[in-house]
């Protein structure tokens, strides 16, 4: 399969099946965000993997506001991403905060994890609305620790892709 | 290649050869950041897409800041991210500024795009240090239009694949 392909079967997955994630797609997912580029090689993340099944019930609960996402019961890891001090270049820091590039890096991260997720037919869901200190207490996460975004993964129940709702090439692009 | 082949092969390209990149690639990777999903599908962004020979040439000029990245001058291409609006859901909406997450998806959509080019045999290399004033000048950027990164693009010179300076799983990770 190639990337693009890998791109339009890639879905926010709202059905997972009752199957269990293998540790080692788990890993694999890590590494993929592992040898993502960041700023000046920053690297600023860490990640917290769950996929212990009580944990992992515990988690979707925490990720579960508002009444809705209620699909995320269901997923059997979870992938909680923690954005890390980054150390810029000297000739860099003088110009921006150490951590202005951060989210860019982390949402890059958080992508290579899906794309690894989705070749190895795993579903996944990014999630940006949790209880962030039940989170804490669960996961054992410092205080002052940042979190970025939390990923729910699991086998889809359902192989079908379903169309993506995106404005056009035309919408977004100009090409000069 | 699986993806996880494809996350080993691609690093930020320091050697482009003198080779032009066709534009259907470019609409590919395009299409690759198109169908990358963002907060609530907001798809904060849009793109400047720069393979005309004498702008690409201008636009290697204005990122080359500060006497480095001089390698950049061989890029045969350049797209420019530009942060977009993003209209969050209503039940989000109030609990977060508007662009709250938007960081997170452009570089997912950013990530997007250099797999998409690796796939394809193009280098990459982000860049986040650039002269916006003279980009905004070359490309007819609006003031209040906000950049996120700029990715070079070429085919590379050399296709050795250097080492990853990488934090180990073990630095990064924790399994629960």
């Amino acid at each position: 399969m190639n990337f693009l392909e890998l791109c339009k079967k890639r879905q926010s997955c709202r059905d997972f099946a009752s199957m269990p994630v293998e540790r080692e797609k788990l890993v694999n997912c890590i590494e993929a965000a592992r040898l993502t580029p960041s700023a000046c090689n920053s690297q600023p993340w860490s990640f917290v993997v769950v996929d212990n099944p009580e944990k992992a019930a515990a988690v979707a609960q925490a990720t579960m506001q508002f009444g809705a996402n209620a699909y995320i019961a269901a997923a059997k890891a979870f992938i909680v991403i923690l954005e890390e001090h980054a150390v810029l270049m000297p000739k860099i820091r003088g110009l921006f905060d150490s951590q202005h590039f951060a989210q860019n890096d982390l949402g890059a991260a958080a992508m290579s994890i899906c794309y690894a997720a989705e070749d190895q037919g795993l579903g996944t869901c990014i999630l940006g609305l949790f209880d962030r200190e039940e989170l804490r207490r669960l996961l054992d996460i410092p205080a002052e620790k940042r979190f970025a975004t939390v990923i729910a993964l699991g086998y889809p129940a359902d192989g079908t892709v379903r169309p993506k709702g995106r404005k056009s090439i035309e919408q977004i692009a100009r090409f000069i």
